[in-house]
């Protein structure tokens, strides 16, 4: 009996690549080939030269992400380089696909180098309607996403970031109404202070935060200390109002919600068992989270979600990605806000009705057909409220 | 009733892209998840990252063609930019993939400086199994072709020089036949030297041509002309060793073969019957020739052929790339060579039998699907021969 990594393998094996192009176009005869190809696909052409904004109804454009990586920072694996990265990009394209209808072609580039990579994407983006990057490591990461949101006049979106930050925000929202508490009061501990850890602060604090602690492997982060990169300076300006110092366990005293996405194992029962009451840890560890569940239930927490498919309350980011550039793409969005951002969270959270609604069930499941719809609409919607969608 | 123009242009828009992407495997539940994402994407990145020739077998790569323009000198449209290229990059897909099974994506890239457009094209390389550039215009062509054929490892193939110079030749090589010449004792002309000029005239040099003579707007290419570009100057020191000088109509004088691609009403009656007996015209300027066929003809032209499928003997590139790539991919090719450039003229000239052979049929029909097999066999065979595979 093969295990679960033999079946992973050999799956992949017989697909032999997990996408393929095909065509919406007859080309039977030549009369086919004369309206596809020469001499008849001069039209479109001289239509867009006249108005480029045409590019997005006469080809695949305005239906069109690239799913761009460096391979720096894959999954777990960390940096494996733009060859073994790709098997996670076309995953990820067959989830846009399969769950929005939108296309998705995946891009492996094979430099590291931030002006490269900056400057690849740019000349790429012609040829696209939106840009998702996808594991690129902290910092260089938010470089790269800044820089090209601001050359840039279609939708840029590091998934590993906001994706992130968007599914553990609508899954806390829901947490923090069953614990009947607010998202102003609660004292926040987020314990990793990457790309992941940093969107997952900014983002709740959009959505009213004010006591947000980050940690890293050091400790807490605070104003003044000497070992933070200049992406975590900027963070610790912004948080732990209290100015406390010290370690992990100092900071989740008393803390209403835990978010982990660090390293397994770095949460004790004592440390759950030191948070307030009705508490939320959020282990996103993977595929070992920080904490197991049944210990983090076993010490009081009152709700209790990770990362993994087989523990209630799964962090999955396919409930976000898949929406987000669905919606994003149907409204002619030029960027992707946080304003659409917080619309994404919300649209999540509210799938589940109040009888669905349950301390071992404050996400949807990812196969809910009702997510994405519900994400599409309500990023579109901000966005024409906001105006960030292309003139037409 | 609309009339052809309104036909592409409509039907394009009802389109709305000639390709998409679509998804080689199920993911209908979280069992398929596992498998195809994470958790058990991880097994095939981790073998790829130990040996990243399985990124052939692993990932879509091996059957991968990327269809790259910078959008400078597209079908007789000129300089249009990356947007307008596109709709003939996605018709280009289209045909690769009805033709020949091969998967091919168009990248239309928002630069026209050879640097950026070499390293850009760099960069990508470890996500496609081939590169096929298209519609860049000379003399930038040559260089980056053949910067990038020497940096990288996959087949990379200007199909606008070396499609055009393997039909022209197949049909040459059947035509010579035909009127009972050889290559050898042939006077050949060919009007136009820029990229397909030049690539024909190489490729009909490796098939035996010795009296070879190309001409330019400004005349006869000879060594010591002062209006030559470096790239003529090469070319013109490889050729007409008679040397000889004027304009096209000197040249054209005694000659067994013209071949043209330049501009419309180039050639007269006279120039023609001003040539040899049995005497071979490829008049391929699109969409209206150097001269009329009927016209050709009544100078007393034997055989007569040119881009368009209106007339007989039409010139269409659609007779090598598919069957090239799709052979280049199976072989697991590192490089396209000028063996196997060779072996492509000669696969499509041999699919008609002498029972085919005519002089108002030189070449198969486009839709003759004898023609990719033939050529992708040949070519992938030569491939293996001259060992210019990837070691597995």
């Amino acid at each position: 009996m093969p295990d679960a990594k033999e079946i992973a393998l050999n799956s992949h094996r017989k697909w032999q690549g997990k996408i393929e192009i095909t065509a919406r176009c007859p080309v039977r005869n030549r009369e086919d080939l004369a309206i596809a190809y020469t001499p008849g696909v001069a039209q479109p052409c001289l239509e867009i030269e006249k108005n480029p904004a045409l590019s997005f109804s006469l080809t695949r454009r305005h239906n069109l992400v690239a799913v761009i990586s460096d391979g720096s920072a894959v999954l777990g694996l960390g940096n494996i380089g733009p060859e073994a990265a790709m098997p996670v990009m076309e995953g990820k394209a067959v989830l846009f696909k399969e769950f929005a209808g939108v296309d998705a072609f995946p891009i492996c580039l094979d430099t590291q180098d931030t002006d490269e990579l900056v400057r690849t994407i740019e000349l790429l983006a012609p040829s696209f309607g939106g840009i998702n990057l996808e594991d690129i490591s902290a910092p260089r990461c938010f470089e790269v996403e800044r820089r090209l949101r601001e050359k840039l006049s279609i939708p840029v979106f590091h998934d590993d970031q906001h994706g992130t930050a968007i599914v553990v925000s609508a899954a806390l929202l829901n947490a923090l109404k069953l614990a009947g508490k607010s998202m102003e009061s609660a004292r926040i501990v987020i314990n990793g202070a990457g790309a992941a850890g940093t969107a997952i602060a900014r983002h709740l604090i959009s959505f009213g935060a004010k006591d947000l602690i980050l940690c890293d492997r050091f400790g807490i982060l605070c104003p003044g200390a000497d070992w933070m990169t200049a992406a975590q300076e900027d963070i610790a300006a912004e948080t732990n109002p209290r100015k406390i110092t010290g370690t992990l366990a100092d900071a989740m005293k008393g803390a209403d919600i835990f978010v982990g996405v660090s390293k397994p194992d770095t949460v004790t029962e004592e440390m759950v068992a030191s948070m307030a009451e009705k508490s939320i840890v959020f282990a996103m560890a993977n595929p070992n989270p920080e904490i197991l569940p049944d210990k983090a239930k076993a010490a009081g927490a009152f709700i209790v979600g990770t990362g993994r498919s087989d523990y209630p309350n799964q962090v999955n980011n396919v409930l976000c990605f898949p929406g987000i550039f669905k919606g994003a793409l149907q409204a002619g969005a030029t960027d992707i806000t946080d304003g659409m951002k917080r619309a994404a969270s919300l649209a999540i959270a509210s799938v589940l009705g109040p009888g669905e609604l349950a301390a071992d069930r404050v996400l949807p499941d990812p196969f809910d057909r009702r997510v994405v719809e519900a994400v599409a609409d309500a990023v579109a919607k901000t966005a024409v409220e906001e105006q960030v969608v292309r003139s037409k």
